[in-house]
Formats: structure tokens, C-alpha cells, sequence
């Protein structure tokens, strides 16, 4: 079946959308491998990954503009695009994250060695990303209940932020000359709190695309149970 | 001049954006008023409003799909309507800035009482204020120069969370055991410093759609310089 110049350029910015998600995603494990090796090198790599997945947040605007343009949108498309620019969004303040995480890393390697601090960020990445994965992976299937399932690991994810922060004020007041640390500790696991929320809204914004409807601010209703969405 | 429905709208779409902007925007003044005034009761009318944010988001959305399915719009009306979608998400998650800011004064007012912190949130707050206030006037009158200028001011917030960052450290080290209520301050000006991203992320959407150039990562180059959009 012969495709047309539309349906490919939707299948590009589909393409173009995932490759940003993947730099999105690699640079959050970056940043976070730069905080528990100590390593400045990688905080560095974040910080030129930066201006990488900006140009692709352009350039994935520019093609949704385009298609817009281009022809009457059927509804599932327009919904698809739609999706697209909010996603693209999305992803590009994923990688701020990164830039927030690296920042932080610095500043923590500039002050005096913190032997010990009792909080797994390499846990708590590793949740992140598993919802930043399945949360691209539903946008590339179109999977709804993939996308469902990254809404519901976002209450893990707000439950190690909850813990941290208990441990973390518990370790200011024991040891208050090492307040700096545990703060920038404190906002590494703020800044990955943030990426499970964008992961969320790409999720969310999977299922406005594929089911139709408007699942924002409704986290725990019956799918069966949402309006849809006028055409 | 008869208008069409198409314009009619458009110019729906501007009204019901400049509105919940403008809810968005007495949101955060509410939420810190209830700081500054350690009053529970404005934290529960912030809780209260983000509902109604939340559901001008979602009819928002409804209708500029609605719009884009109806007609094959022009390439300044597509940039108009691709902007609102940007700007309605931004304007939502400033709703939830005020959210976060009303729990954290609620944290605070749980805790011991603080005499006093040497951080100006009333200042911050006046300076966030003016972004979103400026941000919205550029979005009504399609004036690029008042965006631009928005653009010039998140340095002025972000100085202000810098300078915040400093003092309550400090603060936290002498004191540690108010670490609690000085880490509350400290992410009140995380939440609002959120805040002046946000504006300045409206603002970029303003230049978008009146230039049709894309000011995204390109602050402080000359407006002459940047790259037009391909329509």
C-alpha cells in the first residue's frame, strides 16, 4: 500500500519524538550516575546533551506545524499531533531535570566529602526511568494501559520523595555542618520527583490520544467511566 | 464586518486563556498571603481553586481541537492556536505551584513557631507576579516587546532563589533545629521561582506566534537574528 506524504510524516515525528525521549531518558541516568560515581566528566556530558535535545524539541515542533498545515487532520490524528506537542514539551524539561541533577552534583563535589548519605537515589532512578521507558513505550504502541500503569507508579515515586525528606531534615539537625549536602541531595530527588510527574503527563496525554479522552485530574476513575472527548 | 465562527472562536479561545491565567496568577498571591499571614484558611481556597484550573484546562483543550478540526486554518492562526496549548499547560501548572506553596505553609504551620526568616517571599511573590501579569498582557495584545521583556526578568527571580538558597543554609547551620521550617521557605522560592519559568515559558509561545520565530534557548540574541518558522 502506497503511503502518503502525510501518513510518513506522522510516522517521522513519531520517530523524531522517541529518539528525543531516549536522549531525554539517558541523560536523567547521566546526571544521576555523575552524582553516585562523584564524577564532574558526566555532569559535563549532561550539559552538552542539553543543547541536543533542545534543537529536537524545535525541530519536532516545526514538523507538527507542518502536518498541521498540511491537510484536514482526520480527529485520531489531530489528537495524535496534538499529543506530540504537549509530549515534546514534556521532554524537553525531562532533560532540564538532567541539567538541574548535574548542577547540583557540582555543587555537592565543590563542598567538603559527605561520607554517607542514607537515601538511594540509584533506586529511586532507576523507578523514574522505568516510568520515563514505558511511558515512551505507550506512546509508540499505543498502548492505553501501559500508559495507565505509569500513572499508578507515580505514588512510589512521591512516597521515596516523602521519605527523603523526612531522613534528610533528620540528618541537617544531627549534623548541621553538612546542611548543603544534604539540601542538594534533598533537591536531586525534587528533580527526579518532577521527571516521574512529566512522565506522568506524557502518559496521560498517550491516553487523551488513543482512548479519545481527557484522563488529566482523574487518576483512579474507571477508563470506562470517562467522558470522551467532543471531535 | 461580519465575523465568521472560526474567528468567533479564536477569539473564545483568548478569552477563556486570559481567564484562567488570571485565575492561575491570583492563585499564587493567595498562596502566599496565606504564608505571610500563617492563615490555614487561604491554603484551603488555593486547594479549593485548582478544581476549577484544572477543568478551564480541559475545556481549553476541547476547544482549540475543536477549532483546528473545523477549518483549515491559516498558518498565523495555527501558531495562535499551537501557542494556546503550550500556554494553557503552563498556566495549569502554575495552579499547581500555588498548590505546593499552600502545602508547604501548611507544613510550616504545623512546626514550632519561626520569629522570623530573612527572605523576602512578598518581594519574590510581587516580582513572579508581574511575569504572569505581563506574560498575559503580551498574549492579549500580541505585543512581542512586552513578552521580550518578561524574558529579562527571570534572571532578576532567579538571583532571588540564589540569594534565598545562601541565607537558609546559613540559617540552617546555626539553627538546626528550625531545619524544617527554613527548608519550607527554601521550596516556597523553588515553587516560585517554578512560577517565573512558566511565565517566561508563555511568553517565548507569545514571540512564537507574533514573530513566528522560535525564541526557545536563543534568549539574548537579537529578535532580527532568529530564523523565521517554514510555514
Amino acid at each position: 500500500m502506497k503511503r502518503t506524504r502525510f501518513q510518513q510524516g506522522l510516522d517521522d515525528l513519531k520517530q523524531k519524538l522517541l529518539q528525543m525521549g531516549g536522549m531525554a531518558e539517558s541523560a536523567i541516568e547521566a546526571a544521576t550516575e555523575s552524582y553516585l560515581q562523584r564524577d564532574p566528566k558526566l555532569c559535563q556530558l549532561v550539559f552538552e546533551r542539553e543543547d541536543s535535545i533542545n534543537a529536537a524539541e524545535r525541530a519536532i515542533d516545526e514538523l507538527a506545524l507542518d502536518l498541521l498545515a498540511m491537510q484536514q487532520p482526520m480527529a485520531v490524528d489531530l489528537r495524535f499531533i496534538v499529543a506530540v506537542l504537549k509530549i515534546n514539551s514534556d521532554i524537553e524539561r525531562v532533560g532540564d531535570q538532567a541539567v538541574n541533577i548535574a548542577q547540583r552534583t557540582m555543587d555537592l563535589l565543590a563542598g567538603p566529602e559527605v561520607a554517607e548519605i542514607p537515601v538511594d537515589i540509584g533506586r529511586m532512578t532507576a523507578t523514574v526511568s522505568t516510568m520515563m521507558r514505558r511511558a515512551l513505550e505507550s506512546f509508540l504502541s499505543g498502548k492505553a494501559e501501559v500508559a495507565q500503569a505509569v500513572l499508578e507508579m507515580d505514588n512510589i515515586v512521591d512516597r521515596m520523595k516523602d521519605e527523603a525528606f523526612v531522613i534528610l531534615v533528620q540528618r541537617m539537625k544531627q549534623d548541621p555542618d553538612r546542611a548543603q549536602a544534604y539540601l542538594d541531595v534533598l533537591l536531586i530527588t525534587r528533580n527526579l520527583e518532577r521527571v516521574a510527574d512529566h512522565a506522568t503527563n506524557i502518559s496521560e496525554d498517550v491516553i487523551f490520544w488513543v482512548r479519545g479522552a481527557d484522563v488529566r485530574h482523574r487518576v483512579g476513575l474507571d477508563p470506562e467511566d470517562r467522558p470522551a472527548m467532543p471531535q
